[in-house]
């Protein structure tokens, strides 16, 4: 038996791998199968993570595991679907049982928190890097997707933004930072929580939905091109950790927010009538703007004016048609 | 806009990314959505194929797109799935538009042939690898599991084997053949063709199966290891195509046979009382030995004598318990 045949035995018996609802058949097989309930739909994801790339060379591999599995699950928290299972194809250049175990000890623990169980994958031998492909369950008809805001929804995102930005001058060990701050923002980028309850809450309320990965404005950006309207973001109302505010400063800080990629928290439109019911719930629910006729993302302060110009690199983040 | 979401629309405006039955939702959103008909379960695997490892560097981007659908659809066929979707995670040291007009003409032909559609995937930088998760249907309580083989049951396979080894010295240019052989033998190793006809013909019939991809003797190894019982293979009925004979030899084919990967071929347990009317309907079914009570894999000559030991190493075949 070959070291890789080990491996593959070794991710087989993890916590994670155990049977789970909707997983007919687990590891092990040629297939694995999935079980939908009637009047379901199968949500599906993939994510790769390259080492040098995506994450640090030497990176902690039970960190790794974690967030490897928490970027993928995030994509179903977008779609309001409830995470059902998982496939991991880890590609690794040498076979170590300590970088295993701390690697399956991670994403047990993100399997744990997100109530997913693995049912497949591929173990190859080559240069770092692990792809993730998520399923969900969501009920016909009632899946968010990208399209469907209305000139005159509130646009909102699910809690502070730019931490997981603020975290990759730590996270590349360019800079330290005390305790208080450090251990925050490092959370954020290397377990971050997909919003999973709340995509689910936002089933049949929110128009458009999708979690922010590439940055709020580019991000913001793809909604507006979708649903073939205009997003208007006020600066004021961006909310930033007070982490976050201490480490870069309130400017910075806001940068981080409106460009920084890796938060994963979802961003989302709303008609008005639904907000105070969703707040009412206990909802992490933050207004930062408007959706409106026209096109593209703009930023504006609390005067209205159009700022957009102001951020840096903002033209990459522009999506028109 | 980076190349790499140059890329990702190049793939969406693919042909395979089209709509396709069982697809809700396709490609360019946070998740594909997948429905399924009542009463079907859905059977996901996933594939990595690494540059180097799994494939010769600088290998035509044609023949890889055509062979890592093939090799991951593959496994659809061995649960006796039809095919719905695909998602692909391709990773690329750089972008280049010859290589992906030709990595997606490739992707294609196959997505074309096997009736599988693309619906989602990743792209990123890095050393190249492609990683594919496909999507099959099989009703509930028919999928082809490896379990399942009895005492008694005739072990059979889906057609020749060993073209694919025997094209690896072609692969690597190491030698070179004549075109009545070399193309045969090369158009197996790039271009399998997942038998998801036979698959679906053996639900209710075959009682174990898998696709041949690591060996005929090391997968017989994981039916027997998977059903309590004991295979028995004669090697006088081992089908060899002419290509193979006359490129290796009788006894160097029979090796390749026994021994060599990739041919994605599928083995399967049937009760002898299926036999007559799979043959009659027109499948290609070779019987090539028995299931017999014990455990592990035995080749026998056409006495009945023992030869597993002969095989050049076969220790690394007898999965037991």
């Amino acid at each position: 038996m070959g070291e890789f045949e080990l491996i593959r035995q070794f991710f087989a018996a993890a916590q994670c791998a155990r049977a789970g609802q909707g997983v007919a058949l687990g590891i092990g097989d040629d297939c694995a199968l999935l079980q939908m309930a009637a009047g379901e739909q199968l949500a599906v994801s993939t994510d790769t993570l390259v080492e040098g790339v995506h994450f640090p060379f030497a990176a902690d591999p039970r960190l790794l595991g974690q967030r490897a599995l928490a970027v993928a699950v995030s994509d179903l928290a977008a779609m309001g679907a409830a995470p059902v299972a998982f496939t991991l194809a880890v590609t690794l250049p040498s076979v170590s049982a300590d970088w295993l175990r701390a690697f399956a000890m991670g994403l047990d623990s993100m399997a744990e928190a997100c109530s997913v169980r693995l049912v497949g994958g591929d173990t190859t031998r080559g240069p770092l890097s692990l792809t993730v492909t998520v399923f969900g369950s969501v009920p016909v008809g009632l899946a968010l997707t990208r399209a469907g805001a209305q000139v005159g929804d509130l646009l909102c995102v699910g809690g502070p933004l730019g931490d997981a930005a603020g975290a990759l001058p730590l996270v590349l060990g360019e800079r330290r930072a005390a305790e208080s701050i450090g251990k925050p923002l490092l959370d954020r980028y290397w377990s971050p929580q997909p919003q999973l309850a709340l995509g689910q809450a936002l089933r049949g309320r929110a128009t458009a939905a999708l979690d922010i990965s590439d940055g709020l404005l580019a991000d913001c950006g793809h909604i507006a091109l979708a649903g073939g309207v205009a997003l208007q973001i006020e600066q004021s109302r961006l909310p930033l950790s007070d982490a976050l505010q201490q480490w870069l400063g309130e400017v910075d800080a806001r940068q981080a927010a409106l460009t920084g990629g890796d938060d994963y928290i979802l961003a989302f439109t709303l008609p008005t009538v639904h907000l105070a019911p969703l707040l009412a719930e206990g909802w992490p629910v933050h207004v930062i703007g408007s959706v409106q006729a026209g096109s593209g993302v703009t930023l504006v302060d609390a005067q209205g004016q159009d700022i957009t110009p102001a951020i840096r690199g903002y033209q990459h983040f522009r999506e028109t048609p």
